[in-house]
């Protein structure tokens, strides 16, 4: 039973279905396909308004040549210090912006603040020639912690970054279960609260490969064809990209997905955080769980074969999918419970 | 009817299937899986020694990060002025080299010639510190004009590579069309002729994507790894990939699908140049036809549905695929035959 | 007697001067001092109308920055082949544009045709998003063969670049030359011209080290400031580089400088292309000479400690300076008259 | 009186005199002359070993272009978190290392402690390809705060570098001002203490623009030539900046020059700090003073002329060099005293 992360499943079966539906024919290739135009059609709707679309392969790429578009290379760009792009990119944003620099911000529960980020601008070196200049925040949704931004909480955070010309960026790896926990419109939590581009995935919530950069103003993207071609990211058989998109956005797909990972999650702290000695590091808001666990439970889950990862100290991270059973929640639960009675 | 590219295509059945396989359960993502090892194996076999294997995302993705591998950013990569580095990748290669440059070179039918390369060699300015360091050859198997390098050819040019410290990079974007038509091992027309590292391409021969760095040297993918990632280009999802590739590779099915190819290039081209009017601007060796065509018939096939490209003057460019009909194959000709007929 | 370079001089008594005047007391730095201030002055007044400058340490920052303003990193500058840029700069453009691609062109005598920007023009695949934008054209004035662009020849060649949407670079490494040779004002053939950006030079012509990028539109300039820092090439003493140019500019010294220098070259060719077997390989109308020499006119004068380039084939390249004494050509001339005798 | 920052001071007599002489006849370019060859010389004895030395433009050409040499595009740089390359070079590490990351650590006084660099190492995500790894370790000598590290502090820091495999750079642009202040070699604190690269400062003491990079390894050089012309940093003229070097090394010039600027600056301390409700931030080591003042002294000297920055809260910043003189310092006292007195 494999709580490491959503990204070890395979596709959902109407998404994989959809990408034998699109193995019919020839069709033209690096996205003037009609599949490619009818994703893009429903990307329209998802976001209420005309948005310029760009499949790339990885959510890595998407989030670095997002920022790219937001920064210059003597940019700086504001994030959590556990956020993705500074963690887990090897770099990749550095490349892409060809310089920028990631300012990395401490935040509760994963989440930047406007008192963090306030403090970040007062000593940023605006128009002083030798310092790296302001140029984007970037949030991400869900954040890596497991919880969620709160409309408003996105909203102040941009208000503030648009008092300081910066530009905002959200890394929407798990947006869909963000969208989930927050009972909002994808529009009210983006671009109606100050987002410029969103990184959007939907691999960690049951597609293969599909990731793309969403532009809320298209006419920031003029250039971003020849910056992701550049950045060897046009599939050169968009179509089979595109088909996982349409499927997942259609019947709300991604929202169902999303919603049953989340529910696993919730049961799964909900049965492990009544056992003596487990608590819950930070609220759990989407598919992730941080949990500290003594080491005795540790050790025997994983022993027992149960799959998820030591994060820090006595902390674990446990991670939930769109495929994940309640009875394997139930298993690992229960099989806890035993070891804390281990005495 | 569609002549336009072989990137027009799905995949092959067996190749789509074994994406649909590859679906069951839960399993290591970025490549810590049973799938990637075994199409690893499969890869150190067709090569009869060990490689070092990186899926990437496309064939640009290839193509760039083998040459930042070959070349620092001060050196220069000697291509061929028609290679897809040069003419189709949009600067992929300067990004991911960090500078480096290519140097464009002619040669009949697509193929660099030893002369040409000396040429370009000895007006290279070795040592002097104003001037960019000769650093890699890169030679396109097959190449973008439809020919193919024999296996001497590859290896006079990579012997002259060698005497100025060149190293050598392989385009096999359409590899297995070349090993289909040349009748050689792999290892004969790659390390063992001298080609440090291998793009391998299996999307344009029945794959949806699958892409591959192959190092021939694997202490020269030491830091690969961290190229790979921070050019956004590890899969999280790589079974699906490696499940691709691992079905192209079962029961030479790569070999079998690049003949079809190849074998309806011959017969389309065997019944065009049998027509009056209509030549050949380079020998059909893999799956691609560049021929001379009076605008009557160009314009006649196209009207009637036909797609191919118009490439420079007269010269039409014609591709076939592992899935062209060899009737529709008959239809295209009988159609040409037709309109050279008109006065 | 060396002829080998106009970079192998001192400086001219009064800008030496100025660089002792300067050194006394304390000044801000960065360029916030009076000479600074006075020296930009100068530089408005030298091209009739408001001009941003920008000092840096070499010709090449000059022109790889410069080339940063004009070009994304997926942009193509035509540049002709024998261009500083192309030969002699290791890759700082590819550098400081982050990969721009940098695409030599033929042309006599060292000067680009609007024939050949038309034909590169005519091929560049404008809109194509897998190949890389025609982004800028760059001119050397005067050029690498020791000849000049008139005012007409440089019109014609921006209003071709503006129809296809290039801005266009000047390299100034030899300005005063060209000026002198011209009898032009500096504004006529720069900005009303057509030129974008100059990339002035004052080191080959009686300065240590004087080099500035110059805008003829200052809104180009708006974020040139970073680029510099970021480039290292912000001097913090920069009263010395900016007294060398007030010095330069004061009272036309520059352009007395120049013609002193052509006026040697000159006399040089005159003597020289009456020679027997000597003939010039291209007009001489800066401070550069290429000529065609007989190997024991080449090897004799070299014996006799006469210092100069042996180019390429019988071709040798003389370079006058702001300090060449007539007596010195005249002994090189009288030298190689001699040798021409021998039989 | 001006104690804003040494460079706002010109030459010395002597190192004026130099640039004089050294203006004298032609002279081969690029560092092939005997200047060059002599400044090199007089560095290998002041080092007492063979070093391999470029000239630069700039302290952050020298920063950036040795960490260039000591960190790979995806490795990261520990630094203090004022050091200048963190926070006063717009991001030229990150041009010239082509995306490397600073990652700013805390220590008191500018300098960093092995407690902290272990802190941020066992963090280090080493071999984990989604993370940039460690590579270089950079320390500044004197520090942003005008404190020195010991000998034996560089030694602890460095041997900690080794076990985990990183390369250390040293940040020189005051290493006189630290030498003066330790009595101790220049080798011991530097390439016997640990320390690969050192960008050596000279313009800050007494030179006009004199900066190199120093390779206590020549074998880690085999490359920079190029890296440096490339970044548009290698001079034509380079008698001018090696004549500079060779007045500042010969009779220890430097250190004369160095104690001076560190006497005066021991001077206004010991004048500052006596007077009531001032006191230094940090120990003065070198030529630069932090300390609180109140506002009434801040306001009134900066009102009678005296120039100095503020620098955060009420803490001052001041600046002695080579040429301050001791009643200027005590004209600063004085007017301090006398500000203090008023209620």
């Amino acid at each position: 039973m494999n709580f490491a992360s959503d990204n070890v499943t395979g596709a959902a079966p109407d998404i994989l279905q959809a990408i034998v539906d699109a193995n019919e024919g020839n069709l033209p290739s690096y996205g003037a396909d009609p599949l490619t135009a009818r994703m893009q059609q429903r990307l329209c709707q998802m976001f209420e308004r005309d948005v310029a679309v760009f499949p790339v392969a990885t959510g890595t790429a998407a989030n670095a040549l997002a920022l790219s578009v937001l920064s210059p290379p003597w940019g700086t760009v504001f994030c959590h210090a556990d956020s993705h792009i500074y963690t887990d990119e090897c770099g990749a944003p550095e490349l892409m912006t060809q310089g920028a620099r990631l300012q990395p911000l401490p935040g509760p529960h994963g989440k930047l603040t406007p008192e963090v980020l306030a403090a970040a601008l007062a000593e940023a070196p605006v128009g002083f020639v030798h310092g790296m200049q302001p140029a984007a925040l970037s949030l991400t949704q869900a954040t890596e912690a497991g919880t969620c931004y709160t409309v408003a909480e996105v909203a102040a955070l941009t208000a503030l970054a648009r008092q300081h010309r910066l530009r905002v960026h959200m890394d929407g790896a798990r947006f869909a279960n963000a969208i989930a926990h927050l009972g909002c419109s994808p529009a009210d939590v983006t671009w109606k609260a100050g987002v410029d581009i969103l990184s959007l995935g939907a691999t960690k919530n049951g597609a293969l490969c599909a990731e793309a950069v969403i532009f809320f103003d298209p006419a920031l993207a003029v250039d971003f064809g020849y910056r992701r071609k550049r950045a060897a990211q046009l599939f050169s058989k968009m179509r089979f990209v595109s088909a996982q998109f349409d499927a997942w956005l259609t019947d709300d797909r991604w929202l169902t997905l999303a919603r049953h990972a989340n529910a696993m999650a919730a049961r799964l702290a909900a049965g492990l955080q009544a056992l003596p000695g487990l608590r819950l590091r930070d609220p759990v808001e989407a598919n992730e769980l941080f949990l500290r666990m003594p080491d005795q439970v540790t050790d025997g889950l994983l022993a027992a074969g149960f799959q998820f990862y030591r994060w820090e100290g006595d902390v674990v991270r446990m991670v939930t999918a769109w495929n994940t059973s309640a009875s394997d929640v139930d298993h690992l639960i229960q099989a806890a419970a035993e070891l804390t009675k281990i005495t």
